[in-house]
């Protein structure tokens, strides 16, 4: 186990109507300006953006509204949330959405406070220093950004992340209620994105990781149990709540404390989305996961085979592998990259980009351009 | 699943030699005038007071000194703490020490920032509404105080505890090297409290709890491989590392998120502590909660066998109430109330002085002072 400093300040505020607390607890928090950011018109059509207006309304506290965030969100949109901040004098930031709208929010608030362009921090290394406070409503349980150190923004064909205690956001509302009109792709596509941050942070290669990795099991676990009940009824409000809580925590730092950590399956797929944004994150995560798996699998098969029993409840890796790829179908997720509709040329592109800035990708087993385009093969 | 609103900002800096980083960590967070606060002299002997010396002179932070609480640590103490911070203009406490340390630091906090006495805050329902900071250097892994908001206090034959935000730690420090030194009967009787911290948490009878319930189950299996261990080698860094974690998480409130908690064992307990100082807090919780378990088990037979299957492995509720004795034996622990050398007319008074304040304790079932009576009797 290695040493880590580590602190989540989040304050979360978890269950029904908890949405209709925001405004005291941005008066309680002393704010007093706030910009609403959302995305498309669910939030309107479901009147989850005017119950948070009424809330805001009730303590006399003064906002303004942006919506139009897209998903793969980019910086181009970020710098207008900026610079409304600016303008505006505005000193909380209040994402009303899922990870699109958060990240915006974030790349803002850290933008806001720096004299250069955002996209600096993502390319040039420059270190965050300062960002204006983020709050979250969340409506799409999936990226884990609500209680995040990340964020992630497409510019000029790249989708690029960082990270900065900075931008972790100052609370975050978890109301299951708002995840019931949620599509069934997307309700897919989020658990398997939370799973996903669980098993980047599982997949390591530091020993004497016993409490990180038994806590990590049992979470994904809880996953593998309730995420189906979804697909089934998305209105099912107790196995939204397991579900909620698994992907609030899945990516605050929680299962990785005292690891070297992964991050290459996320790598990978963020090429793909990159490349075409009609890909969903989560969709190729479920092909890519399987397929890095069976790839790596070799650099350690203790950890793989504590995978195979202890997660998945299987006697070898490759059936463990196996009951995996079996769940992501079960939650209606295609098997294939092809479905995507790319093309071998495609794979290739995406395999160089992957390690164009960093030589290699992932830490479980370091993989170098050649690597990723036989993963990408042998998923495709 | 409850609503449930939930902050934990306690900056956790774990591993080897981190206590040398307690000047800069106080540094950056703008502290000036420190008072450090330790119990007898084994923080002298080790060392490690010096330690912390160094590295506050180091960054040039002022700072004072006061030593001698002693294990159940007395109001009376904490007010002359309290005296030192106000006579001193004091901006952070520095706890180096256990769970009694650190809750006198908490007490001399809160009572810093009240104009009456902190006693009000046990007795008379006074909401603690503001508190000087407090950071600690742990040194027995136990109470959970470091990263917890509880605090309790001895005044008057009383052992009380409240509760605040205000009074969980900006900052601790949990080295596992620090704990090399301790006697087996200290580290028993911390491994002890800190599963229970997680029992009085996983004993509830909400439902639609999976998610807290798996990781509680994962976090005491995680203390039940690895406590032995350290009574086999108290030197074992890596067993330390994960009772460290287990320690430092199950007091926090992470594993309670939206539960109704029990906390009748540890309220049992505490009367026979305040009875006799001479009983070990974990030693006394070893002995009453198997006793607890037995009375209870009843209300809700489910949630025991869920105990007894899934934590101890076991397909009877006896059966994993044994397994849990059997391990506590293992780690040295008493077996029954009588070899603390109380009598039976001792029993009646700590029954009845357990429910004079609140009529009843514990929620999983509602305890009078007879149904205590007969624990103890069950346990003598």
């Amino acid at each position: 186990m290695l040493n880590f400093n580590y602190c989540n300040p989040t304050r979360i505020l978890f269950g029904r109507d908890e949405h209709k607390n925001v405004g005291a607890q941005i008066k309680a928090g002393g704010f007093e300006r706030v910009l609403i950011v959302y995305g498309g018109g669910s939030v309107i059509k479901t009147g989850t953006l005017a119950a948070v207006q009424a809330s805001l309304e009730a303590e006399g506290i003064e906002y303004f509204t942006i919506g139009g965030v897209r998903p793969n969100p980019t910086l181009d949109f970020a710098n207008r949330v900026k610079a409304i901040c600016q303008s505006s004098s505005i000193d909380l930031l209040l994402a009303v959405g899922g990870g699109s709208v958060i990240d915006t929010c974030k790349v803002a608030a850290a933008g806001a406070c720096y004299e250069g362009d955002a996209w600096d921090f993502f390319t040039k290394g420059v270190k965050i220093e300062r960002a204006l406070p983020v709050a979250t409503v969340l409506t799409i349980p999936a990226a884990g950004s609500e209680q995040s150190i990340r964020m992630v923004i497409n510019h000029n064909g790249l989708k690029l992340g960082t990270a900065s205690e900075h931008i972790r956001p100052v609370f975050s509302v978890v109301n299951p209620e708002l995840f019931f009109t949620l599509p069934k792709e997307q309700i897919a596509a989020g658990v398997i994105d939370m799973m996903s941050h669980i098993f980047e942070r599982y997949f390591t290669n530091t020993t004497n990781v016993d409490f990180t990795s038994a806590q990590a099991e049992a979470a994904i676990r809880v996953a593998l149990a309730n995420g189906p009940k979804l697909i089934e009824n998305p209105s099912d409000y107790d196995a939204w709540c397991q579900i909620g809580m698994v992907g609030s925590w899945a990516h605050n730092g929680y299962f990785g404390l005292g690891h070297v950590e992964d991050w290459a399956c996320h790598a990978m797929e963020h090429e793909l989305s990159a490349f075409d944004p009609a890909i969903t994150h989560g969709a190729g995560l479920a092909i890519l996961t399987p397929a890095w798996m069976r790839y790596v699998q070799n650099v350690n098969p203790e950890r793989m085979m504590q995978f195979a029993k202890n997660i998945m409840g299987k006697d070898s890796i490759e059936e463990g592998i196996a009951a995996l790829e079996a769940f992501y179908a079960v939650m209606g997720m295609p098997a294939r990259l092809r479905e995507f509709g790319l093309d071998e040329a495609a794979l290739e592109v995406c395999a160089t980009s992957a390690c164009a800035r960093t030589k290699t990708i992932g830490n479980f087993r370091k993989l170098e351009s050649a690597h990723v385009l036989k993963i990408y093969q042998s998923a495709f």
